[in-house]
């Protein structure tokens, strides 16, 4: 089946979802996005996702090309139009195709925002990795300093992610003065002792969606959370490690440049929050 | 006249030069950039713009989807049949558009690099801007760590630029730990007592190919040269200011952050060096 993806206003086959060439979403990655998972065929956390959409676009000045219950209605057309369960929808908004490149920003009035939206099915909670855990390595944070607004600009993150594999990873660590910021597309958690550690929110990570939600959990069923910066030694040394992201859950890790984490399989908290984010957000889903 | 441009491997209408909404130059800024001016319809120090997209490309393990001859042979063709007198190209070269998004770049044997081209019309040599002298403003540098790459993650200039043109300036400099770095999208420089004064390569800063020919023009016509870093302070207690770029060649800078630099009006070195670099590229273009 071919699928059938979203692009400024019209429904089309993937084959034929084109952009401009002079989309600032192409020419100066002037754009934001979103991946909102889906779970038997429904919306996953949408307010969520809905809401740091329109921190990102405000933080830019950006205009929504629509009204989140429009864009709602879009997600929801995705999902029956591809028949999707089990996966995601992937959301961008650019600033636009102008006449010309400008590094000067187009009037919105003239020139209305991008929208793309594409689905993508995928097996979130019978997932293999998951119950093996992940093995992931350091590298150094070198992104631009506005993490906490959720751009395109993925160079870093991909590259990082390309020396995890080399390496036989699966997944990098960044880690700027000495301290782990977060993954390459995830929020990174240690436990020690039976407390949660995560890095605080600032500008230096993103405002992970799954992260409020798994630490929402974790204080409701009297888990110890600790929000501070960690590093890789301290990691090294823990009991358990884990990511969250939106279509992750959370996902176990297992080593961290090479050292063994715990005993070397997923740990129990890691998996009960896996548990727990699985089920509620099952019955939330929308 | 409708523009003609180039998008891999054709010559379309600029409306209908489109790319698929999965190349990873739209989704994740996986990409490079080239702008060669354009003099008299011949291009100014092309080989020293190929020198730098080979080097990009190398730095992020991209291939190249054609010799630099062909590239030639593309830029050549665009100024013929847009009839381009003085102006620029723009190149963009991309990692391609893989069958989905993914982090993990894709196998270069199955999907070829993306490649798209424009000219644009421009005056270069005679402009009042120049005459006159731009004003710029200081702003924190937030951009990633490479910036020796010339890639599309060009968010937070962009978002610079605007920053600048709200307080009624032409442009912003970037700062880091209390030194500039580079203009938005310029090198920048200032001269005192005779000596011209710019920031040494490094990854912190754009290896730029009208720098390096600044900087042979000015040591040849015997000026004297420091490569180092110098705060906005003594940018504004300096004789002169400018900034350097492809299609800018060497602007006067008359005001940073409000204070009048000289006596508010273009230097006698920067104007002089606009001259000889103006005579000497339209002497060299090919």
């Amino acid at each position: 089946m071919t699928r059938t993806v979203y692009v400024n206003g019209d429904y089309l086959p993937e084959t034929e979802a084109k952009v401009s060439i002079f989309d600032r979403g192409f020419l100066m990655a002037d754009a934001v996005y979103e991946v909102t998972s889906v779970l038997g065929g429904k919306l996953v956390d949408f307010a969520g996702h809905t809401a740091r959409l329109q921190r990102s676009l405000s933080e830019l000045e950006m205009v929504a090309p629509c009204t989140m219950d429009e864009l709602l209605a879009i997600h929801r057309e995705l999902v029956a139009r591809n028949d999707l369960d089990e996966g995601g929808i992937y959301l961008q908004i650019t600033r636009g195709a102008a006449e010309d490149r400008d590094f000067v920003w187009p009037d919105p009035e003239k020139v209305p925002a991008g929208i793309v939206l594409f689905t993508f099915a995928k097996p979130l909670v019978d997932n293999k990795t998951l119950d093996e855990g992940i093995k992931v390595i350091s590298v150094e944070d070198q992104r631009w300093a506005r993490r906490d607004i959720k751009t395109t600009q993925l160079l870093y993150p991909s590259f990082a992610k390309m020396q995890a594999k080399k390496a036989g990873a699966a997944d990098a660590w960044l880690v700027e003065d000495g301290f782990v910021t977060e993954g390459s597309a995830n929020n990174a958690y240690i436990v020690k002792d039976g407390v949660i550690i995560t890095r605080q929110l600032s500008t230096e990570i993103l405002h992970g969606i799954t992260r409020a939600a798994i630490l929402r959990f974790a204080r409701e069923a009297q888990m110890q959370v600790e929000e501070r910066p960690f590093t890789i030694a301290e990691a090294q040394a823990a009991d358990e490690a884990f990511v969250t992201s939106a279509t992750g859950f959370a996902q176990p890790v297992i080593a961290i440049d090479g050292a063994t984490i715990g005993t070397g399989v997923p740990g129990t908290i890691s998996k009960r929050l896996r548990e727990i984010y699985t089920e509620e957000m099952r019955k939330a889903a929308i």
